[in-house]
């Protein structure tokens, strides 16, 4: 295919998808790393719960079990981004420069006591304890009035910024809508008021349709690579029935979220030979602030799961546009013939 | 300090400073680095012409000289992200789906016949003819009705996306406004209604008040570290007096902007060992094409230098905002004793 535009329907970007630029999907393929041993222990593993910050909350711990037994534990980040003890105050310095003080809270999941385990190689119990707490910490903070949105990320290998391998993952809370949520809401609010119809749902309607991008599907999830991927191999991973609120979900949806996202970890991990990437899950804003009257009915939680493959440049940092490329159309086939050779 | 949150002016976006995650500016210092030899010819050396595609133009060929004799030489790109020859259609695929065809231009500057030179290391006038080939890219460009926005960028240094050493910087031109310079131009226009003000010349203002995050200043340029800056070292080339459009700078001026070009450069190579960066010039769309009235009252053209320190994880990519460990308060104090210390 020649090179063409995309525009981001959840955005006001747009996307360059420039095949020409990269021969095949098979470029992408990672080289086989070594786990990361920097010698120390490992903060994380069972027996080293002094090098963790406070415990929040844990996961299979017996009562009157010994601190080091657990299943999960949620602990406070050492270095956190952002205080609860900060104050909440605007400081308007001057016409152009604001500042608030830096509140929020900045959490690390620790998802297992196995040091050498991946989210895609839990069983998909185990994984479903990790949705779950995922669950309960948004719901717990959101009833903290001054957080107003609550950004739950994963990064996996160092060049998606992991600074220790055990498996885990973060959430931070912000006093602010950020950006990236804000778009996403202003297109889909934009979008219901024109169309009278949630766009994710649209999108999900259009993609079954003619059946493309679509690299996995339950009976009530869907595992797709967008129309308009910002990066190779983008993959999103959405309820198929309308909700807006992650921390809504059912107990029985949450099972059925894990089996389909080990399934889609895993034809990512086959496919390109277990790539570094990020993961993050975008959820409607705390209820107790939003200024969006039926928020519930125009915006849709889900999963975005960036590959780390390509690096970002001076053109992309200068225009907000971004250069994919394969095609999600031609990433979406590799991985399902991935499942083929594997 | 205490971590904060800073508005970025220019966008929805805000900044998290956050000092307490990391130790201070000398963690940001790089290990010198060798210069990557792949062994291979480089085609961007003299006599390796044919390795090169399309020449659009040459600086300092005589008459009649061969092929191999110029300072300086624009080529199309190789492997172009977008194309001149495709065509401009918008094609709405449905209601979430909509393309246009990869119409566009992708030329690379390559700037010296000095292999392992820099645009730190190049003198005033060899930096100036650098400068005046990017401003007579953009206005030659802007004669093509299609090309709405010319985005020059250079990437230095693997990590920043350069995949090849020889002195060298980029341009793409694209058929839309993209998103960032909508952002700024949205945001500039916002001011400039509430304040009757440029935003850019505002924020000049302030910074001068109080004498804060300036690094470098001539009579009619200033280069800073950004209130709101995202990234470790942001630093900021302006002119001082109100100016929309790059293309249209004055001769008198761009020998005065390579000066503090090269000086503002030459500060970031020795405070951190030439660090990889992004650069990009901000500039207004092609005026046959903007929509926005007196743009030329509210826009301010300028460059951004992206040293590439720390990674970008999940939690930007989520939300859009940025954790930068370093204040720009304390970066231009670093910037500006590592003067001292050379």
């Amino acid at each position: 295919m020649s090179s063409e535009l995309r525009k981001d329907p959840f955005s006001d970007g747009w996307i360059i998808v420039s095949p020409e630029r990269s021969k095949k999907p098979t470029d992408f393929i990672q080289k086989t790393q070594e786990l990361q041993n920097s010698g120390k222990k490992c903060p994380f593993c069972p027996g080293n719960e002094d090098e963790t910050s406070v415990e929040i909350r844990s996961v299979g711990r017996p009562q009157n079990g010994s601190k080091s037994e657990w299943d999960l534990r949620v602990v406070a980040n050492r270095f956190p981004a952002l205080k609860i003890e900060n104050s909440l105050v605007l400081k308007n310095l001057n016409r152009v420069h604001n500042q608030i003080g830096g509140v929020g809270a900045h959490e690390v999941i620790i998802e297992s006591t196995k040091h050498d385990g991946e989210l895609w190689s839990f069983s998909d119990e185990e994984r479903y304890k990790i949705l779950e707490v995922y669950r309960e910490r948004v719901e717990d903070l959101y009833r903290d009035k001054r957080f107003v949105y609550v950004q739950i990320f994963r990064n996996f290998g160092e060049i998606a910024g992991a600074s220790l391998v055990h498996p885990h993952s973060q959430l931070i809370a912000v006093p602010t809508i950020p950006k990236r949520a804000m778009e996403e809401i202003k297109a889909s609010k934009h979008f219901w008021e024109t169309y009278n119809n949630c766009l994710f749902c649209e999108k999900i309607y259009e993609n079954k349709k003619i059946n493309e991008r679509i690299i996995c599907e339950t009976k009530n999830f869907i595992a797709l690579e967008p129309f308009a991927s910002r990066f190779p191999f983008e993959t999103w991973v959405l309820p198929k029935n309308h909700s807006s609120n992650f921390s809504e979900i059912k107990s029985k949806d949450l099972a059925e979220l894990s089996k389909i996202l080990g399934e889609t970890l895993t034809m990512l991990k086959n496919a390109l030979n277990n790539p570094p990437y990020n993961l993050v899950i975008h959820t409607s804003p705390n209820s107790l602030h939003t200024k969006y009257e039926n928020i519930e009915n125009f915006f849709h939680w889900h999963i975005e799961i960036i590959p780390r493959l390509s690096s970002i440049a001076g053109f992309e940092w200068g225009t907000g546009f971004y250069i994919n490329p394969v095609s999600p159309e031609e990433a979406a086939k590799f991985l399902l013939n991935s499942l083929v050779r594997n």
